[in-house]
């Protein structure tokens, strides 16, 4: 591993309560509702392996962004600003569930640019977004199909699940590969 | 013309795609209706006359601001995070559209602020911004007057239009004069 | 005083003609409704101590900051900036105040580390923005305890007032110490 320990163990952390939040608000607000969750323990509302998952996912995009290339420095304080960033984004989800869901992934979509601009670091930062923006919606239209969870009838257009996932996951990835460089950096 | 017919045209692209996007927005949100447009097509919901013009203005903007004096230059990122900002603030007003008007306009004016500081290129940029906080409401008040559209009842305080009009038009201009000065430097 | 009077007079208006913008927000949203105010003659709904606390809190604020230490220079634009950030804030807080107020007060707690990022000057700062955060929030439940005002019934989850506070007075806090600083370096 190209990161420490302690930055793996920080950007599972951050993964595990940014996704424990934001799937709260989700939950209610009406946004989402779960299922069946296979008899898996809950926290906060979401079954266990969803924050987990955040974690995990978190702490490989930031080890994979800082062994595609030399990544930008940073101060923990630009990382703080990223992680409110995508935080404040995945609560506005929920905030805006009950409107038009193509203004809001507009919306959506214009504060991910705003934080591509802001936080990423180079074209390796982008295609972690990419990724991110590709992989997450498809990893939730499978656990929609498999009958874990479903979105609310109005948010459900890409493939029953929400358009808008796909500049938030973008700006998960751009931000978690930030923090990835900035953790290295810190070092 | 000082910019070149390519910066030109990229103006009035934007101008049109985001002018489409936001006045679709304002339509489904049940913000604006069209009543009368005299027969001239539609594109997703607005009269064609509708994204021309603002591509128009924007490429007008952009071209008057590097005629009145030196412009600083910028990136092409810049300018996207320009656009970003501006069409959020857009597609905000659609989406804030049942709330109280006078919070909204005070809120979409605190932005507009921030998107001047932000984006303002000297008092150039800041007169183009009032420029169209001026001419854009009144274009619209005399379109309504001419039966092409309405505001819904709780957003036409400015002489039938919405008061919210003012600031947006106002961030409108400044980040249209900025991507005039990166595009002149960008070339 | 370190800061002049007519930087005193400013951070008092400036705090005055907020607080009386923010305080009518929330009442015409319904957020807070004023119930015995003693008499106080209103303006524009709120009880005329309410501008006047803000203000004299936001130059008590910005006097205290710039005594404690060495403060970093800055332009007023910044300063402009860092009003309509909190102000955009403010009125956030009366324009989301029907939805869940967990969620709400998460979204206001991530603009206020953005803020904090972006307009705080070091230790002091922050300890001022820690500091309103706590003596405002109690300052309104002494005066929700008197009778002089309520919260509406899903927004007072801390101890009857609206628990968003918290982040809203820390950023409050955190940009008049900042204010301080542009005076003290702009005079």
């Amino acid at each position: 591993m190209r990161l420490s320990s302690k930055s793996l163990l920080a950007l599972f952390g951050v993964g595990c309560i940014c996704g424990l939040i934001g799937d709260h608000a989700h939950v209610a607000s009406g946004t989402t509702r779960y299922l069946d969750v296979g008899g898996v323990p809950t926290i906060w509302g979401s079954p266990l392996f969803f924050p987990l998952t955040v974690g995990i996912a978190t702490a490989a995009i930031g080890e994979i962004r800082v062994r595609l290339g030399p990544s930008r420095p940073g101060t923990l304080e630009e990382g703080l600003a990223g992680i409110a960033s995508v935080m404040a984004i995945y609560l506005l989800t929920a905030l805006l569930s009950d409107e038009s869901t193509s203004t809001v992934t507009a919306f959506i979509a214009c504060l991910a640019i705003l934080v591509a601009v802001r936080f990423g670091d180079g074209r390796w930062s982008l295609a972690l977004g990419a990724v991110a923006a590709v992989v997450g919606p498809i990893a939730e239209i499978l656990q929609h199909h498999a009958g874990v969870f479903e979105y609310t009838s109005n948010v459900d257009g890409l493939a029953d699940v929400a358009p808008w996932l796909v500049p938030l996951y973008f700006a998960f990835g751009v931000v978690a590969s930030r923090l990835g460089g900035i953790l290295e950096s810190d070092a």
